[in-house]
This record gives C-alpha cells, structure tokens and sequence, in this order.
C-alpha cells in the first residue's frame, strides 16, 4: 500500500538496509551539532527551559492528575509535571486504535515512523539538552548518544523490521489441481500491546529500537519512562503522537505512562494479560522480576553484566592505557557496556619495551587514570555526572570494601563542575583484587567502578573471564593479545559465552561504544540480554503473518469422494 | 565456505526459499509412493519388519542399558529396543562436538542437512510402515504427511533459516577515519544445546522442522522420542548420525534420548542449563510445566487448543456438510489442527435451497458424518487407528457427559479393519450443545470428538469464537459465510485471535491439512503455540551474529587525546 511518507524516506530506509548487510560505517543522521544550524544547540537549551517549571502537554485519555519529580544530576530544579494517565485507559486507548492499524499496512506504517524519526532528529538539540539534565551525560555525549545515535537504532530496527515484514507475498494464487484453486492473502499482524520501560541512563537509546520495531510491526506501544528520566521519552511520546495524528491514525498508538517513583505502576502494568510484549533495558534485580512474573509476554531484557578485558600483551602499551582510561571514564561508568574487570596474569604483560608485572600494571593504570582525571575541565565531557545518589552509594561502599579486603589502584574523588557547581561527580574507583576474591568482581557494580583481577596465568584468565561472563552476563570481551594461541582461545570463549569479541582496542575506538549498522549490541546468548540486538528476531518476535484464504470461484459440488 | 553437499543441494535450497516468499502451491518431494519405484512400499516394509524383535542399532556414547516398549494401535508387537542413554553423556557429547560445527559455516551445515533430507526422502516408505505402526495413521497418511510432507518441512525450516543467517557480511572493513580502520568478522553461532521432545502422533512432520533449524544454525539437538512413538525418530536420528560421521562431523551432534513410559526424562533434561532451546508440540499440561520450569531455554511449545467452525450461510451446502466430515475423520481428530467446535446460530444456515435450521443442520451432519463411516474400508483409510488408549477413554467420557447433559447426534463407534483385527479404531463422536454450556467445548477434548454448538446468532457465535480461540487457543477458524459482513467481521476476529481464517472451504482441501511452503501452521499469538511457524522468527531466535573486530594494523599511538 503506497503511502507519501514512505516514498519521502525510501531512500533512507533502502540504504539502512544495505547497511545492516554491508555491516561498514554508515551514518543516518549528522553526529556534529553544527550540522543543525549555528543556533541550534541554543534554540535546544531555549526549548529544553521552556519544559521548566511548567505542565508538558501531551493530550491523553484517562488523566488522573499530574506527577514528576526530576532533579537534574547537574543540579538544576527542573520541576515538569506530566499528565498521569491510568494504566488500563491507556491500554483501552491502544486496543481502540490497532486493528485500522495493522490494515494500513507495512508502507504506511514504515512511512509513518520514519517521519517520526526525521522529526526527532530535528529535536535533537533539545533532547541532548533534556537527556543531560535527567541523565547525567555531558552535553556532548548526550547530544550524540541520545540524539543521532539514538535515531539511528530506531532507524536500524525499522530497517531489520521492513525486511523481515516484506520477505513475503500478500497474497497468493495456489492451485493444486482444477478443483483445488484458492486465494491466500497475508499480513502482517501484531502480537498485541507493546510496553517500553525506559532507563534512566539511556532513555532515547534504549526506547528507540523497541518503540520502533513494535509500532511498525503493528503493535501500539505504551512507554513507561523512568520517574527520574521522564522528559526525553515524553518529547519523544509527543512528537510519535503528533506524525500520527497529522497522518491520520489514532495518536494513542504511542502514548507515556508516566509515574511517581513511589507508584507501583511498571509492576502492575508489565502483568496485564494484553501487554503482549515488554522492553526493558536497566537493572537485573527488575528484569529478573519481569522474567518471574509477566509471564504473558515475550521479553527483549538487558540487564548488563560483568564486561571482562583480558590484558596479555599489546602491541603499545601507552596506547593500551588510555584506551582502557577512556573506556572507564565515558558516562562515568553507566552503561551496560562498560568493562568491569579486567584481568592480568601475575607474570604482567608482554610489551615492546619487555614485560610488565602485574602490579606495575595496575599501578600505571592507576596512574593513567589520575592523569586524565586531574583536568577537570576535559574530564567531566566524558564523565558527565553521576545519574543516581545510588550509584555514590555504590562507590563508597565499593571503596571500603576494597581498602578492607583488596586494594584501592585509584580512589574515586568528587569533581567540580566549571559551569554545574552543584553537579554530581564522581572519579571512576579502581580497585586490584586476587582471582580467589570473587565477591569483589563477580557481579555488575553499576557506574565508575572497576577492578583488576590478578589470576596465575592467561589461561586463569581466560577460563575466569569465561565463567564470569557466562554465569553473570556480559556484553563485550575486550582482549589485548598478540599471541595467536590467546587469541584464538579468546575466539572459542566469546563464542561460547556468546560476548562481542574485540582484540587489542586503541585510540578512539572504545569498547563500549558499539557502533551503529555494525555491531551487534547484545547476543541473547548469556544473560545480559534475553535477546539479540538489533537482529531479525529482534523484530521478528514482534509479529506474525495472518493468513486468510478462499477459493477462487464459489466452488461447485465436485464429487472429491471419487478422487480419494 | 564452500561444500560439496551445499552444491549439490542448492538448486532444491533455492526453489524452497522462492516458495517461501512467493508461497504458491510447490511440492519439493514426490508425493506419490510411486515416484520412489515401483516396490518401494514393499521394500519399506521390509525394512520395517528388519527392525521387529531386535535391536536398534545407534552408536551412541554413555549407554546404560536398553529400552523400548512400542505397541502398534493396529495390534502388531514390535518388541524393538534402542539404547538408553544417560541425559549427561548425550550433552556432553553434543558439547564436545559444538565448536567445530560452528566454525564450519552456513554453508556446510546447510548442505549436510539438506543431504540429511534426501536420505530421509529415500527412506519415506520405511518411515511409513514405522509410523504406522506406531501413530496409528493409515498407511498411505503416514507416507504422505509422515514422509514427504514432513521432509518438506524440514526444507521449509533450512530454506528460513539459510536466508536468516544469510543475510549479513561474514567480514566488513568498518573506517570511520584515518586512526580508525576496523575487521569485523561475523559468525553464526548457537545458543546451545537444543532439545526437540517428539510427539507421539505426528512425530517427524512435527519435529523435522526443529531439528533442521536448530541444526543448521549451530546448534547440537538431542531428539526425546515419545515413549510410544520412539522409531520413526531413531530411524531419522540414525540417517542424520551417519550423513555427519560421512561428512567428517561428530554425529554426536544428533542423538537419540530413548526411554521407557515411566522415567521422568524428558522433564529432567528440560531442565538443564546446557539444554537452550526446547522444542515440544503435544498435550497442553507439559506445555505449561516446559513453560513453569524450563526456564533457561526459549521454548517452541505447540499444544493446539480449540479450532473452530462457524457455520454462517453456504454456496452449497451438500459441500460444506462432506468437507466437515473429513475434516472430523481424518487421522481421527488426533491433529493439532482438526476442529473442535462448530457455531451455527439458532437460525440455522442460509444455502442456496433456503434456511436450514439448526437442528436439521446438526442432524445432517451427523447424517453426512454416519454415511461415510459406514463403509469401513473407505472409512479406515481416512481414520487411521486410535494412538493412545487414553484417547479411547476421552471418547467414552465425553460422550457418557454428552448423554447425559447435552445431545449424541452421532455416537463414537469401534470400527473393525480389513487387515489388522486387533486395531484400535473409532468412529468420531458427535455431539450438540447449548452456548452456556462451555464445559461441554470450551476445551481442547483431542481425539474424534467434535461439538455443534447452537447460539443465539451470528455475532453471539462470533464472540464464542473469539474468546475461545483467544482463551483456549487455536491453529486455525473455519467460517462458512456468504455474506460480505459476517466475513469482515470474522476477519477482525481471526486477527484479534492470531489463527488463520479459511471462508467456504469445500472438496479437498481441509482446515486441517496445511499447505507446506504456502500456509503458516502457527501463529505464536494465542495459547496454541508460543511462536510461528514456521517463519523467521522459528529459525532467527535460535542463533545470533557473533563478532570478533580488530584494528587492520597493529596501530600506532596516535594521541588521540588531542582529538576529544
């Protein structure tokens, strides 16, 4: 079915398909702010002071009152309150809505979201603006991750769910025999209502596949954002709502389920017999609830897990540093793709310049770290700051169980913000701990936390990086080797723990920023992710193609007995 | 990577993956028993008859004795045993085998299982007589749906999962700029050890596709026979064991989990943690024990559910009563897909002759179902024999319950065969009831027992259908209507509900005999089975793309510091 908005983006969406093939660098959307105009980052800060203060309009059913209740990590007050819609009316809306729907079929709906998609793009400013002040990330980081890459998953997820939805006929003559002649017609039919529970540190980044992949495949999507990062899926909720209502479909095909952090509302909803398919991407102890207890659903749950590096031997060892400096640094440690322990075999690590023992290792880690760090200026770009008083919590608990039981390599230290003084920020804490010492490495601890691991040898690393991933999840393995039999044991382990394997990362390219069209986020394969990401099941989960079908002509009685 | 099996193969791969898209009528393998020479039935019988009294020859590590307790429902001993394997010993064997599966590529894997699929065609005859004998399915049934219509299947499944695991580079050179220049390699690999649980009435159409699909994307499989039903799957087993030892693989990679009726096997292995992907189509309670306890794997569960029929208004109403009747007889309703339950309004059914009420509708049919039953040669072709004695019993029960709260418009009947004496053959059970009485076809009675059920109208017998379909589950709903509203509205329902919707089906196409390469057998949608099939998502959530980058050269230190 033709529709105007497809053939506006067709081109865009052809050369994500190709790009979700060739696997090479692609950008969708400009990554440099520049490219939005001279003005536009301050257009975004006007746009993002207006939301200040101030009730954000959405026009949904079922109001019940308002809440909200951000607190910038930087600490500005920001005071927006939502409208606080009940679940059930929301769903009642989304049921209402779906079956015109799924009959307008994959162009239109594929249309219908890539518009979405530019229209977001051209808020970037003020998303990067709205994500720094809910998140935490500097404005830079924020602008890009949340902005042009953000768009860009939901562009690769559009990509992945428009092929797999047009792999097939609609409609089909099959013919057996004379007598045995029908009509099949298919199509592309949703699962039901899709939930997406957005996080508090990637709000946008984390929406966007699941927001997307979902509404294209048919299935209305309700978005409940985290209490403490409601604003930039709110935008986003509206700006869905206005393409839709422009297009002519029922806006509440995508509508927010805001909450005060003190509401019950994710639990109650995530169980509701026609939520039919949850999103999830934050902390494990909630996606181990979802796992147990909204069992009508299918889930696509990313809780993270323990990145492991394994240090061997390098080819530059400076280099080496400062990469693994930048990649403890960026986000101040909250994203589900940070390392979290990184192991070194007692006998160090092979360099030009000869070997490098252990605790050299991690003293010259350390040291790296404190270097960087000591700029304050330069340093809270990739830090930005800390999202939640938890994650301090962390960090200080974290630290006087390493003075107590291992040792610290580098303590975390607050850092004053040049233009944010009461900003929340906070050193990455580098602690040295035995192999023997599981306690203190063998579990995620979200945020700017990591420690080096000491084992006997390479093949101690190994096996421990194997069971630590494999038992507690992970997404990537970062390997730095130039010894070909480690290296092909640390193929074999990534395989089997089912991680992204990089070896021997240096300059910019950091482990824990996948690259958009070219990485595969998640595996499913071990218990970081219930799922792939962003792959064909992905979004071939989401749907499933109905079928209707008859004979050609009002058949006549053949006498079929005789033909037996 | 190329292989020799691939090549020979490609040709029958490509057609299959055009028939899967343009999803016409297409048989990939004779159909007739003919087409395979001249004395094949008879030879296949023999090898049949090889297998009586003896033992069934499977290499097999970690043996601990032997088993087997197969009874023919036509009354023949077959006194085979196989060996008894422990749980263990197979997983560890399919682990052991893993890796080099995995390394050898798409296109080995797809070409050692497609000449999986042609050995298995040659032997069609033998797995007739072998499924016979242990379905109850007639002879000529079990060739075609046992035989090339499960083989066709399998096909089916390789031709999705080739072009799922297809679809990316195995290498790209990902360059963002000078600094930053990347190998990606990308491979197929597995989630783990899957574990295909055989049916008892279908065991190779239902388990070909699981088999082939966890096959071909990496995946080792242990097939668990039914314990009544054990070799058609040896036989299947064997043939994939000796194509792999042929091919240079560890035929480890497919074994045969045999056991007797009483151990508690199947549930045991569901639940261990290398056991990753379980498929199982069968009885509804061990679908929800798979689906309360096998908690580490990604269930493909089929446990059929409640098909319905609404009766609505007729081009030729002497058609539509004999397509019913078969529909009822074939394989004596022990298909996932036979109806269950049939709505005709209180008004009865417009025909071209005029209004036929609904009693004189349910008479008919009992009539109609009467004629064809009478003739037992014909009859016993179309009926096959009564698998499992618990069968026997829900026919007595239900028609005890019929008698006494409801109406027996045709009583089950013992039907004696030509051949085979001692076979357990029944005719169906036809019974009437009222809307309000739900007990009586509210769920899933599997075997040759269907419901008239009478309601007010149309609409109410829509509804009854939908929160039916919705709540029990169904494969598929069968509405006679002529009249372009009841149609559309039907349509709503079957998309609401997730089945595949057939109008005014007369001759010889049955509702429940789905067209392979054409009709989707499931939707994943309702309680009638937890995913597709078959389609991307059956073969895409068994593997995912691991990746392996690294720099192209050994990098310099370039002080990438400067550049942030």
């Amino acid at each position: 079915m033709f529709h105007p908005l497809f053939d506006k983006h067709r081109a865009l969406l052809e050369q994500a398909q190709a790009a979700i093939t060739r696997r090479t660098h692609w950008l969708p959307y400009a990554a440099n702010p520049r490219a939005y105009g001279e003005t536009a980052m301050d257009d975004g800060k006007a746009a993002f002071e207006a939301y200040r203060g101030a009730q954000f309009y959405l026009d949904q059913p079922d109001v019940q009152g308002r809440c909200g209740d951000e607190i910038s990590p930087y600490g500005l007050p920001l005071a927006i309150s939502y409208p606080s819609c009940s679940s059930d009316g929301l769903i009642a809306a989304a049921k209402a809505a779906l079956l015109p729907w799924v009959r307008a079929g994959i162009e239109s709906r594929t249309g219908i979201c890539l518009e979405i998609l530019a229209r977001l793009n051209t808020r970037s400013a003020e998303l990067a603006h709205a994500l720094m002040h809910t998140t935490g990330q500097s404005l830079a980081l924020a602008f890009l991750s949340g902005g042009p890459q953000a768009q860009a998953r939901g562009l690769e997820a559009l990509a992945w769910a428009h092929r797999e939805m047009a792999q097939i006929t609609q409609q089909a003559e099959w013919q057996r025999n004379v007598s045995q002649r029908l009509e099949k017609r298919f199509m592309v039919a949703p699962l039901g209502i899709s939930l997406v529970i957005g996080s508090a540190t990637q709000p946008t980044w984390n929406a966007y596949p699941a927001l997307f992949a979902s509404l294209a495949t048919g299935n209305p999507v309700i978005v409940k954002p985290h209490p403490t990062a409601v604003l930039p899926l709110a935008i986003s909720v509206a700006v869905a709502r206005q393409v839709l209502k422009e297009s002519g479909f029922d806006p509440n095909l995508v509508s927010l389920l805001a909450s005060n952090p003190d509401g019950p509302v994710a639990r109650d909803i995530a169980q509701h017999p026609e939520i039919r398919l949850i999103d999830y991407a934050g902390a494990p102890d909630f996606g181990d609830w979802l796992k147990e207890n909204a069992r009508q659903a299918r889930l696509f749950v990313e809780t993270g897990g323990v990145n492991c590096v394994l240090v061997d031997s390098t080819y530059d060892y400076q280099a080496l540093l400062k990469n693994l400096v930048f990649s403890l640094c960026l986000d101040a440690g909250q994203l589900r793709t940070t390392p979290r322990v990184i192991f070194v075999a007692a006998e160090g690590v092979q360099t030009p310049e000869g070997q490098v023992g252990a605790e050299q290792f991690g003293r010259d880690l350390g040291y790296a770290l404190g270097k960087f760090v000591e700029d304050p200026v330069r340093a809270v770009e990739l830090l930005g700051a800390i999202q939640s008083p938890a994650t301090v919590a962390r960090i200080a608990a974290t630290g006087e169980l390493a003075e107590a039981e291992a040792e610290v390599l580098r303590p975390s230290v607050p850092l004053s913000h040049p233009q944010w003084p009461a900003a929340r920020i906070h050193t990455p804490l580098l602690l040295r701990a035995d192999a023997r010492q599981r306690a203190l490495y063998m579990e995620e601890r979200f945020g700017p936390i990591a420690a080096v691991v000491t084992t006997a040898n390479t093949a101690e690393s190994l096996a421990l990086a194997e069971t630590t991933m494999r038992e507690k999840g992970a997404l990537n393995f970062l390997v730095h080797a130039t010894r070909p039999f480690v290296r092909q044991q640390a193929e074999d382990v990534a395989l089997r723990a089912g991680v992204a394997l990089s070896f021997n990362l240096t300059g910019a390219v950091l482990i824990n920023q996948p690259a958009g069209f070219a990485d595969f986020h998640a595996s499913g394969a071990n218990p970081a992710a219930s799922c792939g990401m962003i792959d064909a099941a992905f979004v071939a989960n989401r749907f499933y193609f109905s079928q209707v079908q008859q004979h050609y002509l009002p058949p006549s009685s053949i006498d079929w007995v005789i033909e037996v």
